[in-house]
This record gives structure tokens, sequence and C-alpha cells, in this order.
């Protein structure tokens, strides 16, 4: 299995309805990218001091497969249309696991 | 399921041989610690510029068994040992999922 991890921290201003509208979005992913295996995302739970505000834990096959999902028109349609407006910092790590 | 993610950058002059033995010791955690139902860790894949060095996803069935973990004899040994010596950044995300 291969994974991919992003964490986000939200710019100044970002809204509870723009993270919802993000969530939402994300969650049509898995109906247009069928390379998603799993695909669980959330706003963090509030419960640890200094944590980062989201993150997206996607599985794929293969590494293949997640240059697949970066690339495909419904992912960059979610980042330019969601995740542009709001990301103030974004970690990402890909791992074989 | 409630999932913890902690991505680390390394300290400059951290070693394979330190990220190697952090490996081995993250990995005898889920046979110390019962609450832990699925441990995934490790470096990162080297495909995408910018990424952080090294991930950490952990389940559990609900927050408490989460703080059960952080308080764990075995994993404060572990983050003693090895984490506190090679860490520069560290970001975390609890979330329901």
């Amino acid at each position: 299995m291969f994974r991919h991890v992003t964490m986000f921290r939200w710019a100044t201003g970002t809204s509870e309805e723009q993270v919802q509208g993000l969530a939402r979005a994300l969650g049509r992913l898995p109906d247009a990218i069928p390379a998603l295996r799993a695909y669980r995302v959330g706003p963090d739970a509030g419960l640890a001091e200094g944590n980062w505000d989201f993150v997206v834990v996607a599985e794929f096959d293969d590494a293949e497969a997640w240059r697949a999902y970066l690339a495909h028109p419904a992912h960059q349609q979610l980042i330019a249309e969601h995740v542009r407006t709001m990301v103030a910092e974004r970690a990402s790590v890909q791992y074989h696991c």
C-alpha cells in the first residue's frame, strides 16, 4: 500500500463554512477518482495545543496511482476552488506501508 | 475510529542509522500498547519536493485510547531515546474518521 498524507493550517479568517465546503468536495473525490482505495479526511479534533487544522490520508495501490490522483481534473478543480483560498501552510509525506 | 497523525522534519545531521533505530522502536510499540489498533509509520518516499521526512499514523477506538498511548511508558521512552534527539519540526492532527 502507498499512502499520501497531507496536513493543512488554514489562513487567518478561514470560515467554518469554507472548511465544510472543502470536506464535502473531498467526500466526492473517491467516486471521481477510481485510483483512491481509501480516503479519510477531517478537521483536527481540537484536543491538543499547537495542532494543525486538517488532514487528508489517501491510500493507493502504488505511487503511480498516487500520481494519477494528483493530476486528476477533479482533484485539481478541488484545489483551485477550495484549498487555494484557505491554505496558509501545507505539509506532506508519501510512504510505503 | 480515532486517528492520530504526526509528521516530522529531522534536524540537520540526523543519520539514516538514527531513522532506522526510530523505525525499529516504533515497530515494537503495538505489542507494548494494546490500545493501538493500527500503526503505520515510515520515511517519506522521496517523490515530491518540500515534503516532510517521516509520518506516524496511529488508529484507536477513541480519544481515550489515544491519550493512553501518549502517556504509555513505552511511548514516552521512545520519545526520550529517539525522537527528541532527531526532531526539528513536528506537526500533528487527531481526527475522527
